[in-house]
């Protein structure tokens, strides 16, 4: 018998196998979870592990780089025990089927890679260097600096048809003259083209950037990422601006149409404009390292991002001026990256559902999975997908803000401060706070977690009413109750951490609109919420949503949790995919344009079940059985 | 016996044949020429004619429309004479082997067609324009405007890469629904892709036009060609104002690198604009119809066109900035056309022979020939072409702009008054000039006539001195002798015509220059000027040149004269095939890329070759022997 250390951020898990056993089946014995996308077969290289002492016998590296393999990374399906060893799991290695990417709360940001299921692309970013060393033109040889540089480059990528403008042309010659024949350049994908929208003096093909933005309703996400080595940098998020123009997006398309769309154009521009700033100080990036922006969010966001005509997208038939807009200069629109670099949008599906689902059922593999999934992501617009590799259908639930933290007296962005997960033990009121320090305030999470356990708990009723006989820490104030859940003694700003009544009836509104969605869209397709093989949560949340509590509130159907995964804000996710994989953001365009989109208005029983579903966990129990068991028992 | 007469624009020649031959049979005994590609085999169209009136039997109508066939045209070779026959032959049918496009003085201009022996280029201009009928959009179809306008102009034209821009998408909703979805769109050819460049109500598709540019040294042309109908509308002309810069182009990059490109840029820039001005006012198309530019003319001219740095273009090994540079909008140099309207480059072959070499081989044919053919291309520069289908050679000689009428005494642009013909019988001097009116000057067909004259006569000896003795028209004035051709009494300008000593040295000079390089290329390939089948004579001249007088002049070789022809401006010509055919242009890339180019200099021989021709007709008489012996009988 040998023994087996994995070492895991921190933890360290141990287990005795037999010799010969690999380092895969000694991981999978203990319950440590390793990618494994080929199945054992050495080809994929995501089981990698860096083995730092012991006896192994090596196999196939797989795709592992000479470099991994110098340092010590084996493949852990091809590598076998043969005595006491000690094994790194890299965090890329342990990220779990569906949890690919968990922005926690974007300042602590993992590795991206297309993980989930069957979700593996080629890596070949939509923007990409080469360092060039050119043959000096002769008598035999004079072919012109622009044709030179082309041929440089067809003889070390395939790109069959080649463009560029007039400006790079007028350059060419003095930076080839200049550099000693040696250049980077820079390429970008334009559909079935790629531009040549760069020439650089010497080898900088090391320092190439892109920015993946969410744009969301409420939040808008940026995040840095390194191009060459496929990682998320760093991440940054702030509330929308445009939010003073309307929560919801009906409000900022009417504000549009009445006033011009460009102050709503530049408030968003500000937004990205100012992350962007933030991200690049923070880690030192030249601005002109950073070659595209990859853009996704709902139809009207992208729509004011890229100042298009939204009108009449919120009128019947719901049409959009462009569902797959091509990629621009981003400085076009105002974006300040490198005045060359690209803005590529996630291509959206068609009426109100737009880029973030689309990224949303690539992160999570649907268009590749056998198995019949529901994708729900929660948002100021909650949308609903369904389907798998051969039919997926869409629609979105207008929820409003409240899951964001938005309106609640005491709601604040999944970020550093905020309380995100909440458990009331016989009374006594458990938390955790992003970033562990004191609290300032509660996310949406939070929000779910405390709702829930009020309910448990017996504080509030089946209508959400807060009942101050109940516990003294619910108290009257401007004549609406309110619930303290810390004190102002405990918390950052000194004040009062609450929910009030308000906010429990806006939360249970929320949870209504979305609930409704998603159960109407799967009665009209004839399926039961059992007939689903995974139910995915997706949502701008912390680390993780706690999926019974969701089914507490009623917010997300009562069937076995191992089938519910929370994960996370799949529209960046999904964003990074594409801006890394020229193949992800090919099936980004295939999927939108083969996802049916239905409009919940026309089911005329929408408002009944959303009235219906007011209640905690639903006004027919019968719907959320083994709630109402848990309940029935605790009380 | 049946009488077949042929109408030919005011002509009528007649012919009588037997009953059952056709209609091809009869015009070629008669000597007309009708084209004729495919040999007579009813399939290729070009040989179509109008019958007026008489007994004929039908065959088939080919490449022939229904409309066409409906007003009584028919295929000459599938027409057989039952009866005395009357028939009208269009233009287009008459165009000579060659002399597709003979642009007289660019007043008076022809239909375009690419014609030629197998020259032959399916229609589509670069810049198209579609009238389409949108479906609006519904619940069960609403896909977005930008979709929805791809789906209908594929469902018309075979676009496998549409694209557009940001400006584009964000007008069309507003321009599909203000005219009830019924828009004309203009697309453009960019390389393998297309772009959506224009959105217009309504159909606007009737109204669409393009303007060819030949930017000479010397000579600016400008044609408007119609884009529908492929015909030339009208042309102009005029010096290029770069000549105070220098009359050669390397004089103009010196400048351009010590003063910077700017204002060489400029002035090509005003004049293109200026020209194209006169143009859309004399015929009153609107500008923003005009849809797109293509300019053709040497490297330099090209690289000053697009603010190319010409700087590396002079030195050894002559390698220019780019030989094909993309397609890029007309107003991204300054060309005042419709503001989205595309500039296209004909592509350059390398070092000093540029997109004008390019389209004279277009416009010639050569590359699909299978007969050995010779193309000199007299300008301020010589380019020589030589090949067949299978390999061409190419090569620059500078002969300074005399032949284009600059620097001579009285010499002017072939234009409007000037005198492009002369002969002397018995010391009576006869001429026409262009647009039959007084002379106002001597253009470069003129000025070889006269110079041949003068030599024929003895005026001149074979150094091209002038002796007074032989004529009391050779005068002295600033102690030059000059030869009065017209007396002020009879011009225009009230002013003699002239040609003084030092004239007739600079055409000595310049035919030097050309006939030399022409020599050094053919002997360097092991050939004799027997070897060609064609030897074609292209340049900016009048209505022809006189084949016979350029020998005597010692310009051409001396080869039976059946085998000159003179083809006019073929690189305008070249440049309106390549807007009016996406192929044509296609195979203007081809061969710009496959062309080889030699560079005179690196001909150690190339001076004495200079100076042994600077003789009339040459040093050596042996190489001239029919001039030889027709000028010893006429003395």
């Amino acid at each position: 018998m040998a023994r087996v250390s994995f070492y895991l951020d921190g933890e360290v898990v141990e287990i005795d196998v037999e010799q010969g056993a690999t380092l895969l089946e000694a991981a999978s014995r203990t319950g440590v979870y390793l990618n494994s996308l080929c199945g054992g077969e050495g080809i994929c290289g995501t089981c990698k592990v860096l083995v730092k002492d012991g006896q192994i016998e090596h196999g196939s590296i797989g795709l592992l780089t000479k470099e991994e393999a110098k340092e010590g990374y084996v493949l852990a399906c091809q590598t076998k025990v043969l005595g006491d060893v000690k094994v790194e799991v890299p965090l890329e290695t342990r990220i779990e089927e569906g949890q690919i990417l968990i922005d926690k709360d974007a300042e602590k940001l993992h590795t991206i890679r297309a993980g989930g299921e069957e979700v593996f692309f080629a890596r070949e970013p939509l923007l990409d260097k080469l360092y060039l060393e050119l043959p000096k033109p002769s008598l035999d040889d004079n072919l012109s600096d622009h044709q030179r540089l082309y041929r440089e480059i067809r003889s070390k990528k395939k790109v069959p048809i080649l463009h560029t403008g007039l400006t790079m042309l007028q350059g060419i010659p003095a930076i080839l003259r200049n550099n000693e024949w040696a250049v980077t350049v820079t390429l970008g994908v334009k559909g079935d083209t790629t531009e040549l929208l760069q020439v650089e003096g010497g080898d900088t093909s090391g320092k190439n950037y892109g920015i993946a933005v969410d744009i969301g309703t409420s939040t808008v996400v940026v995040h840095l990422v390194d191009l060459n080595s496929s990682k998320t940098i760093d991440g940054e998020a702030k509330y929308n601006s445009q939010m003073k123009y309307g929560e919801d997006v009906t409000r900022r398309i009417i504000h549009a149409d009445e006033e011009g769309p460009e102050e709503l154009h530049s408030l968003i521009m500000d937004d990205i404009n100012g992350l962007i700033s933030t991200l690049i100080f923070r880690n030192k990036v030249r601005r002109d390292d950073i070659t595209s922006v990859i853009c996704s969010g709902n139809t009207t966001m992208l729509h004011f991002l890229l100042n298009l005509p939204a009108s009449w997208i919120r009128k019947t038939p719901y049409v959009s001026a462009s569902a797959s807009p091509p990629p621009i200069r981003a400085t076009e629109v105002g974006i300040k990256i490198n005045p060359r670099g690209l803005l590529y949008v996630v291509p959206m599906i068609g009426g109100w559902v737009g880029g973030d689902t689309t990224a949303g059922g690539l992160a999570c593999g649907i268009n590749k999975s056998e198995r019949l999934t529901l994708l729900i992501d929660i948002g100021t617009n909650g949308e609903i997908l369904i389907g798998n590799k051969d039919w997926m259908i869409t629609c979105s639930a207008s929820a409003g803000p409240a899951f964001e933290g938005m309106g609640a007296e005491s709601g604040m962005r999944a970020s550093r401060g905020a309380i995100e997960h909440v458990t009331m033990i016989d009374g006594r009121i458990e938390y955790s706070t992003i970033g562990d320090g004191k609290p300032k305030g509660i996310c949406g999470s939070g929000l779910i977690d405390l709702v829930a356990e009020l309910f448990k708990a017996g504080l509030v009723d089946r209508r959400g009413v807060l009942d101050p006989r109940k516990s003294d820490r619910i108290r009257e104030r401007d004549s609406q109750s309110e619930f303290v859940m810390v004190p102002g003694s405990e918390t950052e700003t000194g004040k009062d951490i609450v929910i009030t009544q308000p906010d429990i009836e806006n939360l249970l509104r929320a949870k209504a609109a979305i609930y409704a969605g998603v159960n109407i869209l799967v009665k009209s397709l004839g399926l039961e919420f059992g007939d689903f093989e995974r139910i995915l949560i997706a949502g701008g949340f912390g680390s993780y949503l706690d999926r019974r509590k969701t089914q507490i509130l009623g917010l997300i159907p009562d069937i076995p949790l191992e089938r519910i995964k929370f994960v996370g804000n799949t529209s960046i996710i999904g964003a990074k995919m594409a801006l890394l994989s020229r193949e992800a953001f090919t099936t980004c365009h295939r999927m939108a344009e083969s996802v049916t989109y239905v409009d919940l208005i026309s089911f005329p029983n929408y408002y009944d079940e959303f009235m219906a579903a007011l209640f905690l966990p639903h006004t027919d129990l019968e719907r959320f059985p083994t709630i109402t068991e848990e309940l029935s028992q605790e009380v």
